[in-house]
């Protein structure tokens, strides 16, 4: 299964929690500190307990970084853990001049494997189209994030009366010739959502936002439903992954995310 | 000497150019192949070479996480060899949530013990202020890039009548309350430099772009002197490290790095 039917084969069948492994040392149990590798124990619990129920696993490449090359080897092992059949995202958030764009994509995709990658456009198309040439991967490119900083540039407002996130996203459309574009639209706020997804056309969708961060994630649903656009990912991260840090953990993360499947399945059916 | 002061020391004695470490294997001599780490051998003999004359170097993180795990290795261990004295740009273009934005750090500063990272400021101050925090390190925050790429958002106008690069800058510029901003401006046109130097005031100046990428050394440099701006570092990377495929290529990179600074001294005395 490439990246493509990974995510259509997850999406058809109402599968739309990504959960985020965006995992810190000092959040998981404690009891798990006895392991030898407490990361890597902690995230094959929650994929033994969420894979039946996830749409795709992200891992933001920053919590693993930080550990230099042995938290690296922790994110690869990680990424061979997950069930073949679900949709890895490398959530890097990269993008640089064509020709090092060339050795991201090799990193990202061939090295560490993962179906799936964030960028950043600010750099522009060619630091875009080496990614995109990977055509059975997809590539996540941010358009309007969940963070307060968002404000700053992705809504200055340009001389076409449109928002700069809205330029991106109209490029996007213009890119996506192999059909592996996705975005990244922040879930913080419905009416944004509401007023930009008749753009989004038959672009991949992965919001952020929802759990810890506020999201509403049944507007959010109801939305998609009503635009008749079923290729979305929710990421949840922190309201999933630490919901109990006892030795129950696995068993809690399961709970929540069935429970949110249910929320989602009865606004979809 | 933290990293503040040795831009600075660097600048006052006129050493402007930045070696960029892009390393890549299908591009050093053949003859470095029988060593255990090719790259890291490349690496060590023109860091001996260039030590003397060099302002600063830049790696940039790309060419490194391609090999996983052990070109990250390679990474730490060239940063490890390069002079104390010397500034060390970690060219990773990081960005992402604050919570996020942390760990990037803290992987860029404190693992990799770099002074310096670039940064992508698409996600605004959030995303950036982590970095910012580390009082005696340097953030060089993307602006103008040298890539054709820069026309698509960078370039776009916003309703102010102000290109979205020059939104940017006048946002680092009012963040620089602990004076360890940089930015990245592309060298490829100079009268687009010309046009913006006013603006940057106190912020140090990364200036890819000359080189491989065609800029012209002569009128940028001219452009600096005249606005009486020292604190700038011009990137040479391609056309430095591999101007010699021979085994006198330490000896070469020497002598171009020679005569770039004597290009540059002739303008600036």
């Amino acid at each position: 299964m490439n990246a493509i039917e990974k995510i259509l084969n997850a999406c058809i069948n109402n599968k739309h929690i990504c959960v985020g492994l965006d995992t810190d040392i000092k959040k998981i149990p404690k009891f798990l500190f006895s392991e030898d590798n407490p990361i890597l124990k902690f995230n094959k619990t929650i994929i033994d307990s969420t894979a039946e129920y996830a749409g795709a696993y992200k891992l933001n490449f920053a919590f693993y970084e930080k550990d230099g090359p042995q938290g690296l080897e922790t994110l690869k092992q990680t990424i061979d853990y997950i069930p073949k059949d679900i949709l890895v995202i490398g959530d890097a958030k990269r993008g640089d001049i064509g020709n090092t764009s060339e050795m991201y994509a090799k990193a990202v995709f061939d090295n560490f494997n993962c179906d799936s990658i964030t960028l950043n456009p600010y750099m522009g198309y060619d630091s875009i189209q080496p990614f995109l040439e990977y055509k059975n991967k997809i590539s996540f490119i941010l358009v309007l994030t969940s963070n307060t900083g968002s404000n700053n540039f992705e809504k200055l407002i340009t001389k076409n009366g449109k928002y700069v996130f809205q330029e991106v996203m109209e490029k996007i459309n213009i890119w996506n010739t192999n059909s592996n574009c996705g975005i990244v639209f922040g879930a913080t706020n419905p009416n944004e959502l509401k007023e930009n997804i008749s753009n989004m056309k038959n672009l991949f969708v992965l919001l952020p936002g929802i759990g810890a961060q506020g999201g509403d994630l049944e507007s959010i649903v109801g939305i998609f439903h009503e635009a008749n656009h079923n290729n979305f990912l929710l990421n949840i991260s922190r309201a999933l992954i630490y919901a109990d840090s006892t030795e129950n953990f696995g068993r809690t993360a399961k709970q929540v995310i069935i429970d949110y499947n249910k929320t989602i399945n009865k606004i979809l059916e």
